[in-house]
């Protein structure tokens, strides 16, 4: 699909009222100074209340504040990521640098959701789409998901939840998904789009396990499908965090709409003035082609690592597993277990308690079904996991 | 006055509906790890989704996630600040390390307040605290303040605000204030604490400027009165911004009362998921003598170029300044040079334009009065005053 040719037939809903609020000029103005400097002005500034930006003795390194929606460079540097991942051009203006992934979405649904909207989402799913959105007054429409659409929302569920609940504004995807690691295909993410298109439905779409997948090399869309390929109306969330491994930095960044820009720049300039600046600079180097190796031969760790959990399978004895497309979850029932334990949430105390083992019980990604499974985080390696392989077993066989 | 006895006699408003969102258990879990680690035990974690607990080659520095409210250990270091600065016992587990104050205000603001809450502040005054409460539905009540208060709310104007609009929920005050420098003495701040507790109004001390200040070095008060000092139940909020200079880190605290503590943790673990790691380590060096007395060295920097622009007063030909006790503002009317420019928004416009020189007029300060002054920050140090109010003043004799 041509991505400039956006299949919207519905406008997706203005800006919320709440991202009304002014851009924080100073911070505007620190974008101007920088126009003036490079186009070689000799600019003193008296602005920005920043003593950082000055040579500072001592143990304390000091970094100034960004714009607010991240360094020029940063910025560029991502839009190249777009091209060379996914064959598509993105205006670096369309590119918000983020406190992680968690400062977009905050600021993403400010942006785009008034207090009462209606936005959807997969259960289970990431717990602080739910819990964000609730905290800013959206109403969360959960679609309660399972192994039959392999976790993942469908047209039908999302007309379903239309009926039930009334119209939506907003949906929420995850491919591959937290803490499932289930991913959309290609036509299963074109249909989601044509669906959210037709009726002016702002589609959020979280790519931030791009990378982080197991299919096969020769496969063009293996890094995962970028909703952007398909709709530029789509907003687009991703981090430095996973695929990168910088979590503690707190790093993402968001794809915007055209009619979302402004919206963002003046909530991100008033809630958090810039993203980490020494993150930013570190980022510079995320996208070379010896970064895309070396990040590569980590997923090959996670990979083996993944197979040791579904080598073992049979002898956890649990029930029905995601199928663990991607990211590093392993997110299953625990069938018999269950039957023993009670919940999945006293199954995670219990393994902690006497194996030191630590499991997410399901809880936390479906407040409806989720204490029947728990999630397993392979991100920790192969030896990790053969050691807790080993301690669950002989845990379970006491 | 004793910080044990609270002077409230009305209980604060409870916390905010919207704050009653669930933690994020993982980010919990990873404290009870981290707990159990401490106390001897080989954990095995299979919880934190992150890649960048492993040692990763490369130019990217792999840094995990903290708790949501911090590492223990600089939550410590920063209540000892509170003993050693202002005499105060404060507990660490009230301490809530933030992604720069700014993380601190919105996280504040979502616990403490419900949509359609008053809460009052000064203007001028930084216009974050505006845009952020208004963005999250709360009714900003704007205290017009000036020369005659020393540009600070008192309890007649609260007084006042209440008869025009009704009860207050909240006070945001700031000491040493932006953009007016200027500072709440010990009786003024102690009267503002007791016209809170008194009607259960929360109050919101940002302290960030802090350290910033120029008075008696004999004067106990002179790093600034903590709210934090005069009622155990005030929200403080600082920063390792500007006395310490790390802007661009994007690192700061709050303090906060007993109740607030669980609905900042939740609203953390979903907004957030934690401060940045890599500035907690950094900030860990703050609180040693060697580091005040770099920071003190600089602040003493901050005084002369304070002290350029003061002597430089009657050559500016302005008009009222407020008084700049401290931060590194100076904010002035314009005074006679209004009829020349029209506002204070023209004359920052023509200034950078012919003379490379940037101030940021007084609107983002104060909507309604702040196009009449512009406020300069001193804290690009001495020869970047100097420069400026030579160019300045040439600006203005052409």
């Amino acid at each position: 699909m041509d991505p400039s040719s956006t299949p919207h037939s519905a406008p997706p809903p203005a800006p919320s009222d709440r991202s009304r609020i002014p851009p924080f000029q100073v911070m505007r103005i620190t974008d101007a100074i920088a126009r003036r400097r490079a186009a070689g002005h000799d600019v003193v500034s008296l602005c920005a209340g920043e003593p950082s930006a000055r040579p500072v003795p001592g143990s304390l390194q000091p970094a100034g504040y960004t714009g607010p929606l991240g360094t020029a460079p940063l910025r560029e540097a991502i839009a190249g990521h777009y091209r060379g991942w996914y064959g598509v051009a993105v205006d670096p203006a369309s590119v918000a640098v983020t406190t992680g992934s968690s400062g977009a979405f905050q600021l993403v649904f400010l942006a785009a959701f008034n207090p009462g909207d209606r936005v959807a989402l997969a259960s289970p799913g990431y717990p602080a789409y739910r819990n964000i959105l609730t905290a800013l007054g959206v109403q969360v429409i959960e679609l309660q998901t399972g192994p039959e659409t392999r976790y993942q929302p469908t047209p039908a569920l999302l007309d379903a939840a239309e009926v039930e609940f009334g119209a939506l504004r907003g949906l929420v995807i995850a491919s591959p998904a937290n803490p499932t690691g289930t991913m959309l295909g290609r036509d299963e993410l074109t249909d989601l789009v044509s669906w959210c298109g037709a009726r002016g439905v702002r589609l959020i779409s979280d790519e931030i396990y791009h990378g982080i997948t197991f299919g096969d090399p020769a496969d063009p869309d293996r890094r995962g499908v970028s909703a952007r390929a398909l709709d530029p109306g789509a907003i687009v969330i991703n981090s430095f965090s996973k695929y990168w491994g910088m979590t503690g930095w707190r790093l993402g960044w968001a794809l915007l709409p055209e009619d979302l820009i402004a919206p963002m720049e003046a909530l991100a300039s008033n809630f958090a003035l810039s993203p980490p600046a020494p993150a930013q600079e570190m980022a510079l180097t995320a996208f070379t082609p010896e970064t895309y190796a070396e990040r590569d031969a980590i997923v090959a760790d996670f990979a083996r690592a993944r197979q040791l959990i579904l080598d073992a399978e049979r002898d956890l004895d649990w029930g029905v597993a995601a199928p663990a497309d991607g990211a590093f979850y392993y997110y299953s029932d625990l069938g018999p277990q269950l039957e023993r334990f009670g919940s999945a949430t006293g199954y995670a105390a219990e393994l902690l308690e006497r194996a030191d083992v630590a499991v997410v019980p399901g809880l936390d990604f479906d407040p409806v079904a989720g204490d029947r499974a728990v999630r397993l985080s392979y991100a920790a390696g192969e030896p990790a996991i053969v050691e807790a392989l080993e301690r669950i077993l002989r845990f379970q066989r006491r």
